[in-house]
């Protein structure tokens, strides 16, 4: 198994997507660079989300990108997914990794550092820090984490940490500079007027 | 295995309980004769699901009730439940076979003749005809089976068949009558003043 590259994730939202259909958002962000996406439908019927997430990989197929599924450990083993991304409400992690088996990618949202704390006994692929900045994708008031919060974070944890929330081209050096392995983006791309252009500027800055 | 009991389920659903704890509900119930519990929750978080599934799943033990999850696999899987209830919108039939393997219960809501005419080469373990009766539950406006149409469904189907939609007891025996081989309740359990009573009431004229 070749290492998972952590560099740039995708994070799909349709609602952000100006009407555009996301399979073609998908695919130009894997030619522009993108090395994860993640498929998050937080108000999809099952049997939908089973459908568009059979699309997203079988768009997947002819890259090395892997296919990643917000929460549902049961979208994940109907598609044959790479693995989940779940955060704190979402199914406990010994459950996933069980479910799942050794070899999924499992990635775990942590909000704080106590979260962080709490994930250090955990064999997680890695940590989503979220959020690092304010962003209008998550609707709840959580506190963002900041460069000090993902700075903090890196002292404490072994995990490799990917940053989301509030990340554009020019806050991800900033970001990669405190710590972090990687950052997620989901309007960075998704509301991108080019979102080709849009992830091979992205790239362009993290491969600096 | 014993052949399953289809005669009389709970579907749960907490916004209907009037603030009582679910846990009392299907105590109550499970005292009172169902031979089902189908937990049910559309608008909960997963990890908030899978607690609650080992809650009852819990309570279940000491009884041979199965315990059945409401479309989501995953809840079902990570808990050990009996296996699932889908419907039309949920995952499709295969994959839910495929994961949940072969000794586990699937039940397949169908809410047409031609849905039920579908699910004829699927080896699913029982039909939900849905709803046999307008219902307060179901906030889409899905038109009603009527006594007809179970007893259509009942001449085309090879399988066995279980009415939900409007069910109480005093139109209980005239579904039996129309060829369900059980029926599914939610409001008639959930919202009853003594849900150990009314159970008792409904499984009586199933009885008969």
């Amino acid at each position: 198994m070749k290492p998972l590259d952590l560099s740039l994730h995708l994070v799909t939202d349709r609602n952000l997507s100006l009407g555009r259909d996301l399979l073609d958002i998908v695919q130009a962000a894997v030619q522009g660079g993108v090395s994860v996406v993640q498929l998050r439908e937080k108000e999809c019927a099952t049997r939908e989300f089973v459908e568009l997430g059979r699309a997203v990989s079988s768009l997947l197929q002819q890259s090395s990108v892997p296919l990643l599924i917000n929460d549902r450990v049961d979208i994940a083993l109907a598609i044959g997914a790479d693995g989940v991304h779940i955060g704190q409400s979402d199914m406990p992690y010994a459950d996933a990794r069980r479910l799942l088996g050794t070899d999924a990618i499992i990635g775990l949202s942590v909000e704080s550092e106590a979260h962080a704390q709490a994930a250090e006994i955990l064999d997680v692929d890695y940590l989503g820090l979220s959020p690092v900045f304010t962003t209008p994708t998550k609707c709840e008031l959580t506190e963002s984490l900041g460069l000090e919060g993902v700075a903090s974070i890196r002292r404490l944890s072994r995990h490799r940490l990917v940053a989301i929330g509030g990340i554009h081209h020019e806050n991800i050096s900033a970001i990669l500079k405190s710590g972090a392995d990687g950052v997620a983006v989901v309007s960075a791309i998704c509301s991108a007027s080019d979102p080709l252009q849009a992830t091979r500027q992205l790239q362009q800055k993290i491969a600096v």
